[in-house]
């Protein structure tokens, strides 16, 4: 049977790996597992919000309230925005899903970093939009410039701190970017890792409300998948002037997030304080893995979020060193398909990090 | 800022409203809301799941297996077929969506029935394909026919049991006319409530297996939100043969499920039990709305579902009754949208029906 032909140049995003897939390839108990891939907060989801999905969980079998209304006023008093400058996606992924499908066509250009978050390329593939990147491994907010003004793209793809490689944008580096784009052209600041961003250096710090008001055609994109310990429960959120808004509202379907995520995320703005606890220890355990690389004579991008990419001298082969360690039950993200001879690995608990260090040391 | 021309021309789906928001608009409490307007079961979830989901409530911060190892596994079981023809969607609703992604574009031509389920519309009109549709109620199959052999549509959608009518096509009369279209039509047979059925009538039952080897064109959906009670978790599936299944799976965005619904859907799965019991005595209680239907002199569509289509006398407008029941606390389904002078009445449970009788009574 024929299907629509830009499908051939699709490439399937590889997840990171289930604890569930090691176990069963190679045997390893689920307990011995440390997932070091995916960036979900090494502490979970607030212990309320576990308790309060425990007492609710019969509820899934109805639909959930399709408005969103408490978790959209929830967003709107943390980010000090109006409701109808919400929309939310399962995860910040369907927000980029709901982008390119309202703002894009096979005759749409876009426009992103070089090493970047994987699904703003395969979401333009989707509707056939042409892929323009910059070539460096930051953002190269000059580059992005030249490239605009020679190729007037339809959306462009901030995303600070930048996943896979940890660096953030400064503030006013942002806005002074911004202010060189037309109101024609969509921008899109993914801020998923924010919370740690903001807290490793107050610059980096993107405040929604003031984004969209300076930029109105801007959007922000958050996530409960990172610091708020849900990256399971899939929600996400994107902030802009409601015109944006409600054309991204046509192409969302009915009862996109989950009974119980709608829950999980109202209650998650409520104990913020795990999500700072979370945040702090992160950093201090993010200077164990700076001193390691050190040590073992690595070089690393400091990182504003929750996990570090170590560059591997030209000795070893990032994918073959993933492997082995994959094979000891410690799953972190090889990035040679971004171009990188690295890994990326999720900053773990206390514990987890230890285990990390020796078994990693070993492999060497 | 300009967004794709076609958006203009859709509709936003008006999902059945929430228990939440008639609480919120008409201050009445939550326990006293009978929610019959969107067919989730009034039995709910297996106690098994539910407790499973309560047990693992805080696995919610890890994203789920994206391979969906074991959810697939359990599903060929069930059906006989390998989990390599098996896709799963967040709802049989995201499996639409796929279908629309991989197979559609502005040039297609989709067909389906006059009244039937929004979204085959809505996906079809999300990428500009044109939509065609019979002029009945009920699924004519012999004018589905002349219409497919005039216009060549890319993919027809069969509704059985339909939405929101509750009829059923008998397996012989479908497969008489799968017989007469050609191989590269897809052909969506969509069986969201063909647990209820199968039960009314065994010559209703679409076993996927059977229809998938006789018709390697077409693809079978099915979900965990009606009978299986899972309504609010947003788990379907899409059953075919496995080069359609590859195309689908060009187009799903990675971690499409959450990691709570995932464990849900393989719970569920183990306690058939539950299923069968909530069908048996939905059954029962279909046959005290057909009393009551006669009783009051209204017509009813003979369902093979959990909903019964209501069609009111002249004298009343589906919408006027609808309204005046939500202020009672009752939410059901006008279908004034469809071009129905009717309403789409969930089975509740033994209490909430006779309820139902009541109000229903007192607002004619």
């Amino acid at each position: 049977m024929k299907f629509n032909s830009h499908l051939s140049k699709i490439e399937v995003y590889e997840a990171g790996k289930p604890i569930e897939l090691i176990v069963r390839e190679f045997g390893i108990s689920p307990e011995q597992v440390i997932k070091m891939a995916s960036n979900e907060n090494p502490f979970g989801m607030s212990p309320k919000v576990a308790k309060k999905l425990a007492e609710n969980s019969s509820k899934g079998y109805l639909y959930p309230d399709d408005s969103m209304f408490e978790l959209k006023e929830g967003l709107a008093q943390r980010f000090q925005v109006d409701s109808s400058n919400i929309i939310i996606g399962a995860g910040s992924d369907q927000v980029l899903d709901f982008i390119s499908r309202a703002k894009l066509t096979s005759s749409s250009k876009v426009l992103m970093n070089r090493v970047t978050f994987a699904m703003y390329e395969i979401y333009a593939n989707l509707v056939g939009a042409k892929v323009l990147k910059t070539d460096s491994t930051h953002h190269d907010l000059e580059q992005f410039y030249q490239i605009y003004k020679n190729e007037r793209p339809d959306t462009i793809f901030i995303c600070t701190p930048n996943n896979p490689t940890g660096d953030a944008i400064e503030r006013d580096e942002l806005y002074r970017f911004l202010e060189k784009i037309d109101s024609e052209t969509l921008v899109v600041v993914d801020g998923a890792y924010m919370e740690y961003a903001e807290k490793r250096n107050p610059n980096f710090k993107i405040e929604p409300s003031e984004l969209i008001d300076k930029f109105p055609n801007s959007i922000y994109l958050g996530t409960f998948s990172k610091a708020f310990g849900l990256g399971g429960m899939r929600v996400g959120y994107g902030i802009a002037q409601r015109d944006i808004i409600q054309n991204l509202y046509k192409v969302r379907p009915p009862f996109n997030i989950t009974t119980l995520s709608l829950l999980a995320g109202v209650e998650a703005l409520k104990d913020m304080e795990h999500v700072w606890k979370s945040v702090e220890i992160n950093f201090q355990e993010m200077e164990k893995f700076e001193k390691f690389a050190d040590e073992v004579g690595f070089q690393y991008i400091e990182s504003a979020t929750n996990f570090i990419t170590l560059l591997l001298p030209e000795r070893y082969n990032s994918s073959n060193i993933s492997n082995e360690l994959l094979r000891m039950g410690i799953i972190i993200r090889d990035l040679k398909g971004y171009g990188l001879n690295g890994v990326r690995v999720t900053i773990g608990k206390p514990e987890e990090n230890i285990r990390f260090f020796e078994i990693f040391r070993n492999v060497l």
